[in-house]
């Protein structure tokens, strides 16, 4: 396995690799590595020939008031899960190089990335999408994998990625839980065991709007997100809850009555933390 | 040589191109192609081995009061015209493949390109940059050739090829000129013989400001840009005159005072049409 700070080897590389008509996978990431991640690496092995995993913790999708400084980094572990995963290359390239002086270009997707995730962090999804097309010029992967808990996340880089014409398939996969249904983040090394165990109410509230869904047929999604707001409160008394939705999938347009293709997201500060979730409200899984 | 005008041929195309290592030069144009066009094709084929040349009148670059509808079309003459100046492929995607029901998303150049055109067109340089990296992501040239008489549009398109990490060499080719002087532009086609005399005032208000640079050693903008105004409405009194700027021509920074790195633009109204044009204030020719 390869391990590749510079853009202009990267570049190389990849281009040698389109030469051989081999096909790449494009696995984007902030590093600090969980199983969530290490599943992404591993469908993107299935559908490709050679894989590539990128590291790098974006600055510009952080506000100033968020963890862009705090954020966990352990680049010798992440190298060493990448390589027992399967990954044939690491692309951890430098802030300096990707943001240069003089720096002054973004890409902004504009409508399905003003709601929720958007709404709550204004500059969010421009730092990611820019990042994301960036690192797509530079690897020109063949297919690339999100996962499923950035839900909004993925639907607005399969977007930008039509709209500009990129020949990349974006591949979307399920979300990892721990054994209690937390859903893996590497924000969950911020947590003590007690608030730790707080923390599930997220995964909790979404099983209980989709079971009342399916038991009760209750579908108005004020319902739903009443007995929601309630449950989490009684596991988590001090959350506080930023939004909870319920949206089309696609075009992640508010509905009132759930239906097949509706999914709830939340986002919930849990002791400081700033935690996300989603689940489709209908069917068994939660596989795209 | 090949019309092409569906996005998934035209990817195929230069897909097995890259494959076989060939060197694409991308010439994007919005047709009625004169001989500035051709130009910028001659220097394509001597710097590729296969040229693409784009057809594509471009709505998201016009405001609602400009001259999208009238703006003049001819595609079977510049067909013609490509094949005899040695272009390989002529690309001519439709508007509604492009821009299909749901896009919405943007690239935008921050800085260079608020000012001068942008500050006059506020979103047409989003239009340019949008349209050209689609472009780009379409055809994955190694080369692109833009026209140095749309200089602040040539480097705002390299700040992005930049800051987006794409792999293409942007190639900024000299002005054509008419006889008398007046850049070519296909929107020349708009005058009447009276009218087409005096659009000539341009070229020959950046002709006198350079000379007196040279022969005066004037380097005061504020003064050169009067002389210029005066020389204008000498030779077109109706003329309403948008901008004149000397700023620096990497950064475009306005200079009070005129260095070696100074260009001079300026956009002009003649009878309801608006031209614009450039110098480099000292040094012999236009070359870069």
């Amino acid at each position: 396995m390869k391990v590749v700070s510079s853009i202009i080897q990267m570049r190389k590389i990849t281009r040698t690799l389109a030469a051989d008509r081999k096909k790449i996978g494009l696995v984007p990431t902030m590093g600090f590595l969980h199983e969530g991640h290490l599943s992404l690496i591993r469908r993107a092995v299935r559908f490709s020939d050679i894989v590539i995993v990128s590291i790098f913790v974006n600055p510009a999708q952080f506000a100033p008031d968020e963890d862009f400084e705090a954020y966990p980094r352990d680049e010798k572990n992440d190298i060493n899960k990448i390589k027992s995963t399967g990954g044939d290359i690491v692309f951890i390239p430098k802030v300096s190089d990707i943001y240069p002086d003089n720096f002054q270009t973004y890409v902004d997707v504009e409508i399905i990335a003003k709601s929720l995730e958007g709404k709550s962090r204004p500059l969010h999804f421009r730092g990611v999408t820019t990042i994301v097309a960036k690192l797509f010029n530079i690897t020109r992967p063949d297919i690339a994998v999100f996962g499923l808990k950035d839900y909004q996340q993925a639907i607005v880089i399969r977007q930008m990625t039509r709209d500009l014409g990129l020949p990349i398939k974006i591949i979307i996969a399920p979300t990892v839980r721990e054994k209690d249904g937390l859903a893996m983040s590497s924000r969950n090394c911020y947590f003590n065991p007690e608030q730790r165990k707080e923390a599930v109410c997220l995964y909790e509230s979404l099983r209980i709007a989709k079971r009342a869904v399916k038991d009760e047929k209750i579908i108005d999604s004020a319902v739903l997100k009443g007995r929601m707001i309630k449950l989490i409160q009684s596991i988590c008394p001090t959350a506080e809850i930023d939004y909870i939705a319920f949206t089309d999938f696609e075009s992640i347009i508010p509905v009132k009555k759930v239906n097949k293709n509706t999914i709830c997201s939340l986002a919930v500060k849990i002791h400081g933390v700033r935690l996300i979730d989603n689940m489709k409200m209908t069917g068994r899984g939660q596989l795209l």
